[in-house]
Parts: structure tokens; sequence; C-alpha cells
């Protein structure tokens, strides 16, 4: 079986879809067409999977209730990882805008089940963690899929997962990899928010290849 | 600032991309263009991390012996993993073949630095485990910039990660993500390599969305 073959025009593109995807956290009201969501999460479940156990499930959160939730979850981490810093960074951190929980028009968690028998635990008897890894994995399908269409997706990590996996009543066994924020960003840009507010710079890219 | 447009005839190509990324086991003996593997890197280090920290670090295995290493740890932990099914699974099990590691050209390695001081430890503070993801997240870029090539990659999660890790003599801190065979594969197609043998069928790709 012969594959589609990708030209150079493609692969310039794919390489400035790498590089203008960003953790959006500045979002327009505007929500997005209908089917939207279902169509990139169909996308995202073309990931990668340890012994294709397809482990992802995301969950759109529209009860004003369960959103609020979130909201205290992350504002309450934040006010205690603002505390953790001192000096110029204390300073610099409580400047910083580090979700888009309240503008954002969708909340998509994205969980792994950990309990899937799919895939038969093939492939993760020594690394079982790569269950997780292939959820992660339908995180950034999903996230690339989104900005190809315009779309942005914020990834907040600052909140209390046990929380937020209590809020949102899923089954058991499912392990919370990701709370996005989702919708139209404000701007655009080719390089990360936390690098233009001066919170840290680029590493060298030459520099992550090494030899055995 | 404004961003690229991505037009329908990307967006097409860019689900194609999904839709053919394989999980490679079969390789052609040659090797890849010179800069190929560095050019494939520096992309990837345009994956999404934690607070900006970039924790990804890949490693090209060029020693045989080590090579050689990492293919008996894999075959160790295969024979273990086969001892634990039994009946039909058994059978089937061991008809599958789960590693390129003979034939590709080249292994690679990629860790995570869980030590790195870059991005100051924003956003993991309550998920520490979002600094492995950031690491998978540039696996999976690696993965589909190289299958954007023509270049397969093949990720092999049966092994012993402390076995590697110590074989590869990386510097303290570093967690083994992802162990992959890379090359130019034998066949290409758009199903699951495990699909194909018949050990896991696709899912339902609409019933991964959930409300709450």
């Amino acid at each position: 079986m012969s594959g589609p073959d990708f030209d150079e025009e493609f692969k310039r593109k794919l390489g400035e879809l790498f590089q203008w995807r960003r953790d959006v956290r500045h979002f327009k009201a505007d929500s997005l067409p209908d089917g939207m969501l279902e169509r990139l999460v169909r996308e995202a479940s073309l990931s990668p999977s340890v012994g294709f156990s397809q482990p992802w499930r995301f969950v759109r959160i529209v009860s004003q209730e369960k959103r609020d939730a979130v909201i205290r979850s992350f504002e309450e981490s934040n006010a205690e990882a603002l505390n953790a810093y001192s000096g110029t960074d204390r300073d610099n951190y409580a400047k910083l805008k580090l979700s888009g929980l309240r503008e954002a028009p969708v909340h998509l968690a994205v969980f792994c089940d950990e309990e899937t028998l799919t895939g038969r635990g093939l492939g993760r008897a020594t690394m079982p963690e790569t269950l997780a890894y292939s959820a992660t994995m339908a995180v950034y399908t999903f996230w690339l899929a989104a900005r190809a269409e315009g779309v942005g997706a914020g990834w907040v990590s600052i909140l209390n997962p046990d929380e937020v996996t209590r809020e949102l009543e899923v089954p058991d066994g499912w392990k919370l990899i990701a709370y996005l924020c989702v919708g139209y960003p404000l701007e655009e840009s080719d390089t990360p928010e936390l690098s233009r507010a001066g919170w840290e710079s680029s590493d060298d890219r030459s520099s992550w290849l090494y030899t055995r």
C-alpha cells in the first residue's frame, strides 16, 4: 500500500503549524461552529496509543457550577504557586495570565482510562506510564488540528487534579491528563507567551541531540 | 500579529498525516540523509512544554554494544510479556513483530530532564507529570515531522527503562520516555499494524466525547 505524498509545500506549512501553535490564555467570546469540537475529537482519535489502547476520554464541561469549581481550583493552586516564589520571580509570576478559564467558550478535560481493557495490556508491562503518554498525544493532536482551524487551546495544569476529577464525576480509573481552555484566540503569535512575557527564553534548539 | 492561513488543502493533508502515521516495526536498511535527524529534532523542539521548560533530550545510539544491550532488554521483557498471556492471546502475541530494533538504521532514545531549571517550575507544582508529558509531545512532533518526510518511527516500550537508562549513561535526573526505531518503512498503511494483525480493533471514534 502506498501512502500520500507530502510535498515541500505541506512540510513547510506543517513547520508553520508547529511554530504558530500556542498555549492560548486570551480568548474571544465567540463559540465554535456546530460540530467542530466533535470533528476535532475524532481527529484526535487517530493518535498513537500503546498496544492500540486508545485510552483518551474527552469531557466537555457545560455546567456553570462545574466550570466555577475548576476556576476556584485554579485560583487556589495559583495563589499557592505564587507564594512559593520570592523576589523578582514572585513579582513576574504575579503579572502572568496563566489561564483563560473565565473567557474560553469551551472547557475540555482530557482523561486517560487507566482501566481500559482495549489493547489487552500490550506494550505497557514495564512502562505503564505509556498509557498516560498515549492520552497526552491525543491532547496534542487535538491542539494541532484546532490550530489549523484557527482555534486556540490552552493547557491549564495549575489546579488540583483530584478535586477536578471528583467534580467532573467521571468513572473510576480515569486519570486527569489535561484541562484545556478552547476558543478563538485574541491574538496570534509564533512565540510562546511565557517567552514574550520574559519568564523563560528558548533554549538553543541545536543542543538537544546527544550521541552514545 | 497575524498568523499563517491554513487552507482546506492543508487541513486535508494534515488529516492524512494523522491517518498515515504509523508505529513502524519493518524497516529498510537505508540510512537517513545527512542532517535529517538534526532537522527533525529541531522541529520537535517547537513542541509545547509546561512553563516553557523544554525538557526533551534526544539521544542517538550509535554504539553497537549499547544497541545490542537494548535489544537484549527488549527480548527479555518481550518473553516475560508473552508468559503473562495464555490461550489464543498467547498464540497471537507470539506472532506479533513488536520492534524493528535489529533493522532500523537509527535508534533514538528520548528522555525528560526531570531536574531542569528551565521554566522555573511554573505550572507543575500540582501536576508534576506534565514535565514528562511535555517530552512525550516532543516525541510525537518528531514522529509527525518524520512521517511527512516519508520516515517511519516505532516506539518500543517493551524494555526495562532502568536498564536502558543505565546503559546509555545519561545525566542523573533524566527519565526515559521513549525508545524509537527510526528509518524508512518497508510498507505504508493507514491502519495500525496491531489492527491489521487482529490484536485490537479501532474503537468507535464518535464515542470519546462526554458532557458534564
